[in-house]
């Protein structure tokens, strides 16, 4: 059983049926029944009028958000493991045309107040220092642990007495919502977040993440945006399927919840061994190297985090949303043994 | 029935079956099985190997191989009507960090060698001017007109005497071949081309297209540029499915001659009113108001092209997969009665 | 004696003079004193409120105000033989991050009112077309025709009703007043212009331009884009000591009429030679190859304009503030004599 | 008396005769006599074959260098204290496109191959992580320690091995070779750099620096570079003259040798003071709050380092080429008197 990542598992069936539904002639790009309903609906889903536009990648999603919200010229505070600096290639600095990156520190790459403060003392306010414009946080962080209302709330006070814009990278923000029970609309808007990436293919989706805008007049120049970055598909109708399937009767939140569970039944197995806690669907956990090699002899795929020594090291399991508690049994009984 | 674009018409069923049939747990991006096929599947189709690397729109493939193609201090000879110019929302300048269209004329959106020349001729070759790095060329081109390979020779001689590359944006690509008759390669790699922007959407895809690269030296960087871009998937695998069953058993040639067939019978219908020779799946017409209205009271769908005045004026139909001589017989009837 | 161009003449004794005095350790950057009174002496020149910034090159003035003017995902509307298009090897796309100029068209490098809404009703109002944000003029204009008030404010309207900023290429301001007889104020920011490119090299300058900015709020991050641009000199007090010695006793104006009768003599000798009004420093005349041929042979030196054959063609002679009237005598004679 | 910093010092009166001499008409941009002259004048110095072309600021220099060794979606591996990473506003990612300035560390802000090792070590090398391209040091540092030719070769050996481009950031080049006694060609192009930065305005110029290229075909694109990046002066002369003055009787050795010599007579003074080892021009000691007011009563001015406490802190004194020893004996006084 594979647990390398969440992000190649297979397509829920529900959003199968909606992409094979949506097979028949209609609008180009943006202009079809489908992602002409995307608006409301995630409107509904979070409590305000927002702006929902669909792209293929959270890379692409992050990427563009962030260059909506932060000019050339600035920089965007995030942490140094964040999934924007560590795991795209530069796309941010592409995107935003030579912003920069102003890495901050954090467990379990997470932000906080107190941090951010510490980076922005940092930076002398005169025209030879890279400016911030906005900060970006991960929910749930790369390392599984997720932001209750409260802390994006704090971080999103400091922003904005500060004049900076938040944008949450939301690759997997079901888990996120799955697991503290927040609403939707606590977590982000109300807490001051401006823009958010909501993940979808990490989810059970298979090419459809959206980028939701809670701030109007940050959507504005955000069509074009997408248009320019080859990511206007002519027919989007696919994609919009994909977010809504994923929207109803909440199976975005039924399958975050399922793969937080997989998370859970692994991490109550590790114990000791964990290296995080284990808030969403990503489970860190110290291991020999004979007790990797005896987990992958009975054939459990993952990678080894950072280096892997003689002595072990540090692994890294991800959970999907069809590897729910008895389904990731075998993995938990197998640590639990070791 | 509509006319406005192939851009936008159903997946071929072979191709959602395709889709359909990946929908398992893969390795991510494009280490999966069927990614890792393209570069063999599209080497036996040109005749000589290829790097094949899918992306999600048209645009994405021209404006990463443009970008691999040309640097950011230089520019690219396009026609002044061609996608890259026209319809892209500035996405070639964007991908590649600033560099100019150098802008050419020539019948029905072709380039020739010797329009090519002339724009040559008026860059001084100074650091003040933008020099030139490549030619673009869209086969079939924006007004559907073919380049044979003969054309194409003429072009990609001049580029390699000239030292700049040559890239062809192959959004109808297929039609081109199926008009034609020509092998793949000869009107591409063997007449010059170093990329080619292979086209599936308009062509019965749902949103993947190729970026085909015949010099392998060209290739090296471009996964990076892909990523950089926020177009590696992380499912890549359903976008080389839909690649695949595209060329199998020559679908891709099939749906191509079916909508050139629609569109000749249209043509055929139209006679005197054709704007331009029709080689592929676009017909330009010239209608007055009347018939126009005529033709869409009788459930016609097309766009105006250009202004529409009180005389009328010019009129585009696209014919796209699933619209052959057959199903587009009630249009070509109802032109000929105008 | 030479008429390549005014842009490599010498520096005027003033303004050399001025760069001598400034010779002593001052605060760096623009925090020296002469640099703190560039902002109250432009405003006085002008008229209103101004920020005023100084860049070591006409291409650094032109490009940083318009990446300040017009976001990378949009255009710039200029006459197709504009400085920024024809001659600054790509600068615009580089400041700007991708920004389209959009090409107009105009008697003597000119453009209406009438032009710019020709191109604008060109552009379709959606994402898939590069929208305009601005308008770039140049006055003196790349064939020394000028703009007067009415003729600026014109345009200003129409960028106004249109939501378009308005820059100036005033890489040769100072002839366009001195021809004009208008106050600085009239054909610029009363007339609607956001921005001017204030020519100080080709006027007797060694290497100082001015950005001036007329609307407080455009000015706010043009610092940091003019740092980040690598064009903060640390002794910026040579600089500024360069625009302040220009502007004292109205120096710039001074030689700004000087160049302009230099070519007023030469014009009146030309006579039906001329290939334009001649309103400012340039002269286009025809010729023929024997008559370019005899004017060289008397040792005047100039640019042919175009291609020049045998039966001849255009050439183009520059006068700089140290070629006034009697110091060009000989040149209008020997071609009064052709 | 000033120690703020060298870059606002006044010019060498050489320097200053020498652009005096320089005010007649030649030919515009880099085509006039002096600049034609550059290269082998500092192919001289260097005992190899260079490229040289003057730009304005260091700023400039160093960017431009590093567009021209690192393609956009590639990183350059730079101190994390490097003023490229610190105190350009973000120039290498606007010149560069996005490019990555990848952070390490060391003592004094110097590079070792085991810190470049340890960074090259931590780059996956997958499409994911930005891939690094070149390494940038900077001699003397921003610490005011020197690299000796030995250790620039060991570095240099690590990039040839390691297929990185090499960039020394020279902005007290002439502090460094003062300081060493090496050879130029010794500490550069000999020790595998490929580019430097050879910087004039902190060593008595006024507002020319070099970009000495070290391998022509790095040199071929820099000139149209230069000119899109608004740093091609039309009257070049003067900035050739400043060089060609430096480089006269070798005043610029004496120049950085008088500021060395300046930086060693305080570093006595400050004994255990000192922060760092003084091999430059900058000495950077600990003091009081106390002290530093004592010192600013006597009229030394110079910048606080980092935060100062109320139990004080450190202290940056930077001395210029007209700050010898002998010039800052009183400074020397009054810290051996604290």
């Amino acid at each position: 059983m594979k647990f390398f990542s969440d992000n190649a598992a297979a397509v829920h069936p529900h959003v199968m049926d909606a992409i094979i539904a949506a097979n028949h002639l209609d609008s180009p790009y943006d202009g079809d029944a489908l992602s002409q309903t995307l608006d409301d609906r995630f409107s509904q889903i979070f409590g305000t009028r927002v702006r929902a536009l669909w792209v293929a990648t959270g890379t692409a999603a992050n990427a563009l958000a962030l260059s909506a919200l932060c000019p050339p010229h600035k920089g965007v505070i995030c942490h140094k493991m964040a999934h924007i600096e560590q795991d795209e290639c530069g796309a941010p600095g592409f995107f935003m045309h030579g912003s920069k990156l102003i890495l901050a520190d954090g467990e379990g790459a997470k932000l906080t107040p107190a941090e951010i403060s510490r980076v922005l003392a940092s930076i002398r306010d005169d025209v030879h220092q890279v400016q911030p414009a906005c900060v970006s946080i991960t929910n749930a962080s790369e390392y599984g642990l997720v932001y209750t209302a409260k802390e994006v709330a704090a971080i999103g006070e400091l922003c904005k007495a500060k004049g900076l814009k938040l944008h949450m990278d939301g690759a997997r923000f079901a888990n996120a919502v799955a697991s503290t029970g927040a609403h939707p609309g606590d977590i982000t808007w109300r807490a001051g977040v401006d823009m958010l990436s909501f993940g979808c293919v990490k989810n059970g989706g298979m090419n459809a993440e959206a980028i939701i805008v809670f701030e109007p007049t940050l959507a504005r120049e955000l069509p074009y945006l997408r248009k320019r970055a080859g990511q206007l598909q002519s027919k989007g109708r696919f994609l919009a399927a994909q977010l809504l399937a994923m929207l109803e009767d909440d199976l975005w939140l039924a399958n975050g919840a399922a793969a937080n569970a997989g998370a859970q039944a692994i991490a109550h197995a590790a114990g000791d061994r964990l290296l995080y806690p284990v808030d969403a669907n990503e489970v860190f956990v110290t291991l020999t190297a004979a007790e990797a090699a005896s987990l992958r002899a009975q054939g459990f795929e993952f990678y080894d985090w950072g280096e892997m020594t003689e002595d072990g090291g540090e692994a890294r399991f991800v959970t999907a949303w069809d590897q729910d508690a008895d389904t990731v049994a075998p993995l938990a009984a197998a640590i639990a043994a070791l």
